[in-house]
Order: C-alpha cells, then sequence, then structure tokens
C-alpha cells in the first residue's frame, strides 16, 4: 500500500488539519520540507534537524543522479540509509533542475536529452527514467517527471507545455505501478526501525512508494483546470501544483492555487512546489495546501537573511555589529537561545562557516515554527 | 587570584593527573584545547563542542583584534559572552600571526609594526598592547607576547630572537600585573555563572586572567635553558614552550621539550603550542606536558583527511564510495555513531559545508578522546 491520508478536522476556509502516513513517517500536515538537495539540508547535521521537528524532507533527484549516482545509493540501501534519515522523504522528478541547472537540453516527446552542468557528459532523461532513478533512490513520496513551464509563456508554449507535461505524467505513473515493488527498502523496513513503522497494521499490505502528479498549465486557469481533471482521472497517490513561483505576481500564484484546488480529491494530499515565503506558506495552508517545499529558509540563510517575528533581518549590517539581543527575540529556538545578533553578523562578516550554520537552523526553526503553529490553528478544538 | 593548579598524581616518566582550576571552568589536565581562531572552532557549533567533553578553548588575539575588534568584544562583556562560551579559554599573544599572516613587518625592540593580511591597514603590536587586547577579550589565560623563532634559524638568529622574547615577556607580565583587573567579566562573573564558579571558594579573591611566559630558543639546548630560567625568575601563572612544530623533526620536537620540562616549576601547568599528531600529544601528555593546542584535527577534516584508530583515513578517496562502514567503527562519537564513509565521502565530493562539520566534530572527538584516555592511565589508581 501507499500512503494513508487521515483529515482530522477542516476549516470553511478549506485548510486541513490532517495526518499522512508514510513508510518512514507518520507526518503531521500542513507540513513544510526543508530542501536537502544534494543529501543534506546545507550545512545542518540531521540531528539538528530531527530536533527542529522536520518530519519530511527533499532529496533534488538530479543532483544525487549525478552524484553519487543512483545506483550506488540503490546498493547501498537507497536514499534514507545513505544520508542516514530515518523519517520521510520525497524525491522530485529531476525535470525541474534538468531545465534550469543543464545545459544543451533537447526536448522531445520522448523525454530530455541534456549535459550534465558538473562535466557536460550527456544524459537523457524520460518519464520511465525518473521513475527508476526514483525508485533506485527509495523515497516515500517520488514526483511525475514533468516539464516546468516557464513564466512568462504564450499561451500557445503553455499548451504544448502542458500536453507533454500530461504525456509524461501518464506514462510515469504506468511505469511507476509496475515497478514500485523495486524500492529498496521494500522488506528491510521492518527490521530497521525501531519501533516499528507505524503503517504497519496487522493484516495490511508492506508500505511502498508513492506518486504524486503535478499540475502545469501556466496561467492560463482553464489549462490548469485540464491538468487537475486528467491528472485525477488517472489516479495518483497526491497531487502537486507545480509551475509556480517563476516570477509570477504573488497574486497570480493565489489565484491558480485557488483555481487549482477544488478540483482535487479532497482525501488526497496536494502538495505547493516551491514556496515560499513565510507569509505565503501560512495562506497556502490555510487555504487547504498540506505540504509546501522551498529552499528559502537555507539558501536566504546563507546570504545572511533571517526570518523573524520582527520580519526580515540581513545580519550583515553594521547596525547589528553590537547588538546583543538575539536574532529574533520572540524565537525559542536552539540559535536564538544561545547567540546574538552580533555574533552572528561577526561569523558572517569574517566569512566563517558556522555562520551558515547557525543562520539556517534559525530560518528552518521559524518555518518549522509558522506550520507548527497553523496546525494547532487548524486543529479540532481550535475550529 | 589567578589559576590554581592541583596536582592529582604524577608518574615514573613525568605525566600528570591534574586539575587546573580557572575562573570559568575547572579543566581536566593533560588537556587539548581545541583552536577557534575568529571566535568559532571553525565550522562546529558550540553545544556540540561542549557534549565532545571540550572544555578549554583557544582564540586568536590577530584575528579577533582585527575582526570585531578587542574593543567591541570588551564592549559587550569579552569573548565569553560574545561568542556564548561559558568555560574556559586562553588567548594567544597575536605574535605568531603577526609573523605568519600580516606582511610588510618591521621588529624593532619596542614592538611590530605590521600591515594587516585582510585590508593592508598598518598596526603596531607591543608587548603592552598585546596585554591590553587580551585584557579586553578577557580568556582564562593570556600569553606573553613573543617572537616565534624561524625553522631553521642560526645561532646568532635565535640568540637575537630570545633576546626580544625575554624582554618582552618582562615587559607582558608588569603590564599584565598592572591591568589584570580591567578583565570584563571581573565583578559580573558569579552573576553570570549558574551554579557559581568552582574557584569561588569562602574567604578567596575573586578571580581573575592569568598569563603563561613562552619558552623560546630555537633549536638551541642551551638557549632554551636559558630561555626557561629567566621566564621561571619572572614568575609567571604557567609555562609554555613556543616555537616548536615549525618544521623540525619530531626527535628535535621532543628533544627540546624535554630539555625545558624539568626546569619548568612542577606547580604550574606546562603548555606546549601548536602540536600536533595524535601519537604526539599521547606521548608529550606522558611526558608532562599539561596543556596542548593544535589546528590539526579541525584543518585535516576540511582536507578531507580523518584520524582514527585504524590510522589516518583520507575520506575523498574513491575507495570509500560505497563504504558503509562508520569513518573509525571503534569510535562513539556522534558522527562515527550515525554517518557512513560513503556518506562523508560524498559530502566532500560534492563540496558540502555538512562536511567540514562532521569530519571537525569526528577529528576533535578523536583528540579529545586520547587526552581521556590518557588521564585515565595516569590517575592515582591507574599508576
Amino acid at each position: 500500500m501507499s500512503l494513508t491520508f487521515n483529515i482530522l478536522n477542516q476549516t470553511d476556509a478549506g485548510g486541513r488539519r490532517a495526518e499522512l502516513i508514510l513508510p518512514h513517517r507518520t507526518v503531521q500536515t500542513p507540513v513544510f520540507m526543508p530542501v536537502g538537495t544534494a543529501g543534506t539540508v546545507k550545512a545542518v547535521p540531521q540531528d539538528i534537524l530531527e530536533s527542529l521537528g522536520a518530519e519530511i524532507i527533499l532529496g533534488n533527484t538530479y543532483h544525487l543522479y549525478l552524484r553519487p549516482g543512483h545506483e550506488a545509493i540503490n546498493r547501498m540501501g537507497g536514499l534514507h540509509k545513505f544520508i542516514s534519515w530515518p523519517r520521510a522523504m520525497l524525491t522530485d522528478s529531476g525535470g525541474f533542475q534538468v531545465f534550469s541547472l543543464s545545459a544543451l537540453r533537447k526536448v522531445t516527446d520522448e523525454g530530455v536529452r541534456f549535459r550534465s552542468h558538473l562535466d557536460g557528459s550527456s544524459h537523457f532523461f524520460t518519464p520511465e527514467h525518473s521513475m527508476d532513478v526514483q525508485i533506485a533512490l527509495g523515497a516515500d513520496i517520488a514526483m511525475a517527471f514533468d516539464e516546468c513551464t516557464e513564466y512568462p509563456a504564450e499561451r500557445t508554449r503553455a499548451e504544448e507545455s502542458l500536453r507533454l507535461t500530461m504525456a509524461w505524467a501518464k506514462r510515469s505513473l504506468v511505469h511507476f505501478r509496475a515497478h514500485q515493488q523495486d524500492v529498496p527498502w521494500l522488506h528491510t523496513l521492518h527490521e530497521d526501525r525501531v519501533p516499528p513503522v507505524s503503517i504497519l497494521r496487522p493484516g495490511s499490505d508492506a508500505p511502498s512508494q508513492s506518486l504524486f502528479g503535478i499540475v502545469q498549465g501556466g496561467m492560463y486557469r482553464d489549462l490548469r483546470r485540464e491538468s487537475a481533471e486528467r491528472l485525477v482521472e488517472m489516479d495518483f497517490d497526491g497531487y502537486a501544483i507545480g509551475g509556480l513561483s517563476v516570477g509570477e505576481p504573488r497574486d497570480l500564484t493565489m489565484e491558480m492555487i485557488a483555481e487549482v484546488l477544488p478540483l482535487l480529491p479532497p482525501g488526497k494530499p496536494r502538495y505547493v512546489m516551491g514556496v515560499g515565503y513565510p507569509d505565503e506558506i501560512e495562506q497556502y495552508a490555510r487555504m487547504g495546501v498540506d505540504m509546501m517545499d522551498c529552499v528559502l529558509p537555507t539558501r536566504a540563510a546563507r546570504h545572511g537573511l533571517l526570518f523573524t517575528s520582527e520580519g526580515r533581518l540581513n545580519i550583515k549590517g553594521k547596525r547589528y555589529a553590537e547588538d546583543q539581543s538575539p536574532p529574533d527575540p520572540a524565537c525559542q529556538c536552539m540559535v536564538c537561545h544561545r547567540y546574538s545578533r552580533a555574533y552572528l553578523r561577526h561569523l558572517m562578516h569574517v566569512g566563517e562557516a558556522l555562520s551558515a550554520t547557525l543562520n539556517s537552523i534559525h530560518n528552518l526553526a521559524y518555518y518549522l515554527g509558522i506550520m507548527e503553529r497553523v496546525r494547532a490553528s487548524l486543529h479540532p478544538q481550535a475550529s
């Protein structure tokens, strides 16, 4: 069996408080998923991620396929074991990075030929190959291979892109269903986990990977609707809304999400990819989005941008040189508990590695804290 | 009062098991001190250093003087508070980095004029200024301003260098004794510490900084002896042996240490600066050296060199690409407990920040573990 999604409460505004039962973890939703590009949430050790309350993290298929390679990871028992992350994981399809990072792409109906951004070597990704790679990695959730439509895109371009994404979704699903039992931990999950995984109830099937379809369609409401309806017909385990937060105005992001959500089956998880700022993730969660991911908290942290209850704080500022207050006085995280703005500013100023670690821990704590509060407010007792 | 040094046991070979009572911590010796150059042991958060059992760390006066500046640190209550390190600290005199890092040095009897390696700005360090800077930083232990004699050095050069170092030692001590009460935490240590510092027994003086003299003399036994005897006459709180591990053969390092140790007062701590490899720190500790520091465990870690019970391991090696064993199977540290060689190799290979953090944690655990075992073997029950 794939995932189980139990809705505990739903608000009039559409927000859902639920639990997403995955092979490696029962995840409380709405959830924010830190991004662990190359098998590490940049600069943050796994035990700290655990203590921050991260229940599910992302891995990027494109990066892991190139280095160390999905076959090597598979031989070592899968991505969870390789990076020592016992909780839930999700891998993207590799499509987004193929389109954004690689050079000399050639897209055909069959798939995408591209050159590695690392060494120029030539690779060919098809929906089937993306599934094989993601099954070999063995995250709890895999994503259909799609083309992320750029912004802005003419209608004819968005239509053509959607045609491709829908054909690839179908091929992804067919191939995934035929091979999803090849996931590396299928027969060892029992042994590896203490206590046993929550999904293993007497009489239930062995847990397996899930596959999500991805709604595209650019900024065209009718194309988004068509995309959602066709994917729902295909019957995925969950549904993502992709191709957002690609440069469009925020109103448009909201409009597309609002257009699509009512078309998705209420009993399955809904994932908006690549968002967003703190106020965005709260807003979308209250609209009924169950899952989100974004590099923003960690990437911004490495550039010295901290998200706080008082707004954004650029820790590089000279004004913080002797500021002994914590980064965010309202935050209870281990960084705000121990270190001052002056110290974080110093670390950034002198280029010390600890800077990225401490800034990232705070920003992740802030993001995960937002979702914890949103979940509390969506709770049956609170609604 | 300055430090208190209680020898608990001494072996026939000269090794001492002792406790070094400092204002911020009672340190068990022999001790290895991780180096926190610019107010951070590179890539390792303070709470992890604590959990590794680090009781005293170094700060580099040269780096902290340039950025963020000793006056800024002083205004914020001193180095302990600035970097949030409640345990013991030691600062070097700045001399070593002035001679190794800066450009356009001009040495006179008065002091050293040099240009910052960062921005070329001109600075002048004298023994008195080094004391002022170190008192402003407020580590538990400060070091006399010295010239580290290069290797190899002609006898006349070593003699001249020693003459300077001895004159500077005297001036350092005089200035330090006149101003050591200016340390930033002198009147707040009680309040800041829970539980109260161990040094504060009824009737005792308030705790203050200590100053160590530094034995130089190049590789000339008679100059080393002269240096030691003259420093002992001056009556420092402890004694360091400097100018070693500067390129000379290992036998010579040993010979110089063996020459100097018997000349130092047995009731005061002895510190060999800038050593060394794992077998060296064990060897010197068994000879009667109480304190050592070295950048090696952390610097090597950043280059992928791990110290293990099976010898040195270059984690970049392709042979570790699918090696699922821990870095050091005999090590109980948090890295060896959780991560594989394959994962550490991957992190290094793809240039992830977590690589430096995890490698450094292991190497520090290995170094601190060596000293823990040495201390146990020097214990009264074990001798």
